[in-house]
């Protein structure tokens, strides 16, 4: 017999003449081994302080059932939202038994066909992305569907095809947030969003305009600005607010822009919320950080993960037909805090 | 001829009497083919509206250069420090001509055994990993090793296994944090940090400790808190606040946690950097976004993501000896901004 601090399940199987397949057997307890042989196999291996290691047991197994790989394209990983879609997308593959391949594409087009022809050869089951800012044909995407490749867009739809997808409510979010603002006493709410090419920001701005018009207001051009990052608040702040009649609330399109109005608004000697109100898009950690704490629309991203991934599956495992056009919205929260009275 | 607008590759090549590897080759311009064939073909191909995709061409050739997997385990995705070391990880791997398989193991040691087992089985060609918090047992990472698959070790470090590894100078972090508050002036400086179970809170309370006693101070009992996230902070902040002799300045482990001491003070009507300075550690998104803004420790996430890749392709590929242990540090910076005088 070998040395007992280094005894395997062979030597086991030789000392007591039974197979190897049996002392494995008998070591997880398996009903197909008489109760009697495997009380005897166990008390020998514990004699003998031998621990199996199934891990090292089912490697040495492996290939009975490849496991499913998930392509998911993310345009910057260090995103606090696309970071937490992207929890949500492995949260349902792992539960599900899929694994993930995680690629970046920084925001290149270029970088974004590499990646698609990558996850190709390694033949990924299906592909998640949220498009690059730069993206404008679509080649690369409708080459991975004609191959019957499964495909499902998040946050950033490419217009330029026709595949599944998962949005948040962007038109009810700022509808809803504008609404709160006029219920809660606000006359002159200004907009900061971005250029209204991109279908994201054309659903927020709609949702503001619509909150107007139903209570009755009326859209003051002055007070619509193309801002969509916290230094440019901080830039343009401050002539906005010494306008002959200067706006009394802000609904900026996401929290970095909100934060750089409302540190803006403070240096300007104004309260927050008493003078003015304050309310922002996305609700990541930065939202609890500044003071005082931002009123924001929650975009969900661990729950536009989950929807992602799930059509995806599906349409893996034949649940949804493959060639079906899914499109799922997920409802978007407003949190209210201290930047709103 | 079929159809113009569904001509392809094969259609030119019998229209003009050649091979199709003949008419790939002169759409990119190969100088294999003759520059007078080349133009004729191009020509022709130009003449009924015929764009080579060469992404669905190179999948159709795939499977000539397998690409190389590297297996990641996070405990958190949506966590900004390990996503921003996801990211420097992926940068890295795919510079390098690597993809990445993601996996988050929850802070769960069963999970994280089972991404072991799916990585193996996924025939990765090497692992990274920050180890779940209560991992107490390694058989699953030396089963890993005793394969072949090299490992890499970033942020949580397995004192129960010899492997390479990443981690960021915790003990100069702390150190140079402290002496900067002590230089400008602070006396009595408290700490907020977790177990000393754990090797970085060791790390970075000896650097505080260190500090103390090179500038001649002792610590003081009374200054020192297991807390290491906001809530708690908040809690314990206003009886430390209340002692005989209160403290004049905070060095906490994390930004979470010196942003409910800041939020504290601010309350109790201290002012915060002229009566309490106070500093963090990661330099995450809440830093810039608290007012004042944060003094804290960098921790350099996507450097520590570069390093632990550049280790474990080294590796893979023979330029460091794979049962080489590489240890390597990444030198943290401190951040002065507005809660320290």
């Amino acid at each position: 017999m070998s040395d007992e601090t280094n005894i395997t399940m062979k030597d086991i199987a030789r000392d007591l003449g039974v197979s190897v397949a049996t002392v494995s057997r008998a070591l997880k307890d398996s009903p197909r081994i008489s109760a009697e042989k495997r009380e005897a196999i166990k008390k020998y291996a514990q004699e003998h302080n031998f621990y199996p290691n199934f891990l090292a047991e089912s490697l040495r197994k492996s290939k009975v059932q490849p496991i499913k790989v998930i392509g998911v394209i993310v345009p910057q990983l260090d995103h606090f939202y696309f970071s937490s879609i992207l929890s949500g997308i492995e949260e349902e593959a792992s539960s599900r038994g899929y694994r993930i391949m995680v690629a970046q594409s920084r925001e290149s087009y270029e970088d974004e066909v590499k990646i698609c022809r990558a996850f190709s050869e390694s033949k990924v089951c299906g592909i998640i992305v949220s498009q690059a800012k730069n993206t404008m044909k679509y080649d690369h995407f409708q080459t991975l569907i004609d191959k019957g490749i499964p495909l499902v867009f998040y946050d950033r739809i490419s217009t330029g095809i026709n595949a599944s997808r998962v949005v948040v409510d962007d038109y009810m979010g700022a509808f809803s947030a504008v609404t709160h603002l006029i219920n809660t006493g606000c006359k002159r709410i200004a907009y900061y969003g971005t250029s209204l090419t991109m279908q994201i920001a054309k659903n927020r701005y709609n949702g503001y305009l619509d909150a107007l018009l139903k209570n009755g207001m009326h859209p003051n051009e002055q007070l619509i600005k193309n801002c969509d990052n916290r230094s440019e608040a901080e830039l343009i702040t401050p002539s906005i607010m010494r306008l002959p009649e200067p706006p009394d609330a802000f609904f900026a399109v996401n929290d970095d822009t909100a934060i750089g109005i409302l540190y803006s608004c403070k240096r300007l000697g104004f309260r927050v919320p008493e003078d003015i109100s304050i309310c922002g898009f996305t609700n990541g950690q930065r939202a609890i950080a500044c003071d005082p704490m931002l009123t924001t629309v929650e975009q969900r991203g661990i729950r536009i993960g989950e929807e992602a991934a799930s059509i995806l599956i599906d349409q893996v495992e034949g649940r949804l037909p493959k060639d079906k056009i899914e499109k799922r919205v997920v409802r978007t929260r407003l949190i209210i805090r201290g930047t709103t009275r």
